[in-house]
């Protein structure tokens, strides 16, 4: 027992004490699923997250793909050994199709950012900003809602 | 006890029972306020809402105000007497400052959109699309977070 553990699975482990600890994301059911060095996935099931019309409600979808994203980053600055509060500051999301099944999440970096610079900007000054996107996908195929969110990441203390 | 109820008191009445049976609504902790005619005004607790900073999620102001322009649109149809499914087709938000209180959220109708054109495209097509914003003001004046958001009405069947 005296390996290091894997960090990845470390900082994945992290995250969903996260999702469990924070009320309202625990509230909609969010458990990390897997992350491959590049996506993050998340789950989240359809019954904590009915509106009235039997689909999920944006409000979920939203929140789901803002955790999604500000997830990823939290695991990206874990990774490189920095610790930060992370927070959203802007999001547009578009809800393309009603979804009537569980939230299947996915988040990446946005075209055009880079993480070496990111963390290299943190590590520098103590604070950055990223920007991210997020989708929630159908089980029949296709995108039931998209998300592009900038977030700000910044030392602790 | 013949007399008409408020129809006004009425829409409100009608719009807190979505906010209490929609389950990831209640979870917010979501209660109807006041109708001001323009503005319809919805209060969050802070408990439910908080975040890994101790302030309150993203995800969360994003239900409320996505919540908040939605409910102002069954209001305004349901003071018309129509009946429709709305859903929100897409939205943007900022969050300028963290909120460390109770949430308070307006929603009223974006600039150059117009109630009755929208009201009057509904009743002739079965389906109307409107804007709206929304925001959520901080206890020391100033904002926490705004909103825009453009929502589909359909009718019902």
């Amino acid at each position: 027992m005296n390996s290091d553990p894997d960090p990845q699975a470390a900082a994945l482990k992290a995250l969903d004490n996260y999702a469990r600890s924070m009320v309202p994301v625990a509230a909609i059911g969010i458990t990390v699923a897997a992350y491959d060095g590049e996506r993050l996935h998340l789950h989240a099931p359809l019954a904590p997250n009915l509106n009235d019309k039997g689909s999920v409600f944006g409000g979920s979808m939203n929140s789901l793909m803002t955790f999604a994203s500000w997830g990823l980053v939290m695991v990206r600055l874990r990774l490189a050994g920095l610790e930060a509060d992370v927070y959203v500051a802007d999001s547009t999301a578009a809800y393309r199709k009603p979804l009537y099944a569980d939230l299947h999440a996915e988040a990446w970096i946005a075209p055009g950012e880079d993480w070496d610079a990111f963390l290299a900007s943190f590590s520098a000054r103590g604070r950055a900003r990223i920007a991210l996107q997020s989708v929630i996908r159908l089980p029949e195929g296709g995108v039931a809602a998209e998300f592009s969110g900038r977030y700000a990441a910044i030392a602790k203390g």
